[in-house]
């Protein structure tokens, strides 16, 4: 069933989400949530994300009434411990010494939700992607670290900047590694009257 | 062993990998190759890619005695067959209808052409990376041509544009599928002494 068409919003601050939905020549209005994200809990990353993105799209929504929200969650995750953004340089250090030569996942949760009439309807969803690191020395991850691109990245590296040197391969999407699935906007937006394909 | 610096040149006139090495802050310069590709062939599209990389580098290279050449060539395969850039939107269509839900291998051979007094060192390598087609249907292709984006594209979609939404998930290098492999720059650039990792 095709709806009228709705005002989008992203709900993230994140720039790397903002560029994507640029990308696709999308007309929409960033809304960063508020949550706090420490209050919530899971049992497994994978759970997390999902639950995470969701409470953030059904937090900005709660300020509209006719809208898509758009949210996302991501986190790296290796051998089973979740790798935050660095508190500093020697701890991304670390997390990229540990990274070179392995596999890690990186598991982006992404909810919408429809809001028509002050109505919501929540739809979430997960996915995942292994990320395959190059064998990098301890002097190319200081190089790395000079360029300062480390900051404010979850696993302390950008697979679209500078990291896509470290990146040996990836297995699923990229753009679930950028922060935001954005096949999945292809299976849930044109069923909402928004359209992807703008011409350029 | 390292050698001394020497300019770099792109041996390509692809605007993707202008992009991918501009967004690596590299300082290089775009000489493309004047090779007739047509003349050239080999058993397997795999030995193809990375025998025209290696004579377009080799070609750039002759017009210089210290540098070096970076040039790549890369190829779409659906079941055994080269989908090659189409010649017009019909022919895109019937591209992008194979494609939908199914796997598809992008080949890219890598060249570098090292020169040292006109003596050159050329290293070949190959890389390959599989794409998973989200199950579109003919509308969507349709929204998709009106675009413009599939002309001049090998297999009539750009994976890191409005392309991004057709894709469900890969295997191996984003950038591989977008022409170049950057990761192999990280393993061979640093041994002439062409600094990478560049500040911000």
């Amino acid at each position: 069933m095709k709806i009228n068409k709705k005002d989008l919003i992203l709900a993230s601050a994140s720039p790397r989400r903002k560029e994507l939905l640029n990308r696709l020549s999308l007309d929409f209005k960033v809304h960063p949530s508020n949550i706090n994200e420490d209050q919530y809990t899971a049992d497994y990353p994978v759970d997390l994300v999902k639950l995470l993105a969701a409470e953030k799209a059904k937090d900005v929504g709660s300020s509209y009434n006719n809208a898509i929200i758009i949210a996302a969650d991501t986190i790296v995750v290796y051998k089973g411990q979740v790798l935050g953004k660095p508190e500093n340089e020697r701890a991304a250090f670390k997390m990229l010494v540990n990274l070179s030569g392995a596999e890690h996942y990186v598991y982006t949760g992404i909810a919408f939700n429809i809001i028509e009439n002050k109505t919501p309807v929540l739809i979430s969803d997960i996915d995942c992607s292994t990320v395959k690191m190059r064998d990098y020395d301890d002097d190319e991850i200081y190089e790395y670290l000079n360029t300062g691109e480390y900051k404010d990245k979850a696993g302390s590296y950008a697979i679209q900047g500078y990291g896509s040197l470290l990146v040996k391969e990836i297995r699923g999407s990229y753009y679930t590694i950028m922060g935001l699935p954005v096949h999945k906007l292809a299976d849930i937006l044109p069923e909402y009257n928004i359209k992807l394909y703008n011409k350029i």
